[in-house]
């Protein structure tokens, strides 16, 4: 064994799918990438999720307690690190990036027509937002896109590398 | 769009790197499987996760606030599953499953020797413990495995089915 830089942990552990987070504020829409987020309970589905306040995203999300979380498969991953290089305290990043806003159900943020699947959230616990600005939101409806088919994701190892999804296998498994 | 059920949500948004997290209470070391984590600061590393109530970990957890995330490969896969299939309540996890317990350095959680890292952590925030089963670790040390280069993760789809990184890609990206 041998040390690994501590600040390079977060290479190691990140690698769930990007996602993009939208906002709406002042019917402003806004969208921001986001890896730092894990699911806390089956149902209601709960996701925790990290939103710097560095990010444009963090005072609508703070403000509005509504966003939608969008999965992108791996054929959008220009333009999801198009988003990241970009804030939307310069730019209007639907427009400049080349994606549909799409009304959503429950919220004022909007849905991204071209990601396989949306999620339609509310900020419901705040109390470590001050602290670590970990956000924790209740999925109130998700919707997925039939015509894209097992669609691969992308997890970031840091810096624009990028692994894809690989083979599925399967496993006998007691776990849900 | 068409409208997707909430029970399986989690299934989406998961997909990080199946861990391991290890804990030891009173000499007796455990093991379980975890997907449910997520950075939450660079440096010092913080790392939030999930542990249920059920798990026989969790009062080892809250007690010794001190465990090690191991990052299994896939070559693993097998040994991932079992781990999950069965509980610290009835068995020796480290022996049942044949994986090689080492002392760490900073907790007294164990490593595991076949996994390409791990990272000593402490329990640093348990503010929504009671709510949500939700610890915020801080990574004290961290290891990897220099002999195993390049490893493929898995990432846990839900009932056994995983999926194994593929292809890295690399794209030019301001983010970290």
């Amino acid at each position: 064994m041998k040390e690994w830089a501590l600040a390079k942990v977060y290479q190691l552990l990140e690698p769930g799918p990007v996602v993009l987070l939208t906002t709406a504020r002042n019917g402003r829409a806004n969208v921001m990438t986001m890896s730092w987020h894990m699911m806390v309970e089956f149902e209601p589905p709960l996701v925790a999720c990290v939103v710097s306040g560095n990010d444009y995203s963090y005072a609508a999300l703070r403000a509005t307690k509504e966003c939608v979380v969008a999965i992108p498969a791996a054929h959008l991953a220009q333009k999801i690190v198009d988003i990241g290089n970009c804030s939307g305290r310069d730019v209007a990043k639907f427009e400049k990036v080349g994606l549909t806003p799409l009304p959503a159900e429950c919220v004022r943020a909007p849905l991204i027509a071209e990601c396989f699947a949306n999620l339609e959230c509310r900020v419901v616990n705040s109390r470590l937002v001050n602290k670590y600005n970990l956000f924790v939101l209740e999925v109130l409806k998700a919707w997925t896109d039939p015509k894209q088919r097992n669609p691969k994701t992308i997890h970031h190892h840091g810096y624009g590398k990028f692994v894809v999804d690989g083979e599925m296998i399967k496993l006998k498994s007691r776990m849900r």
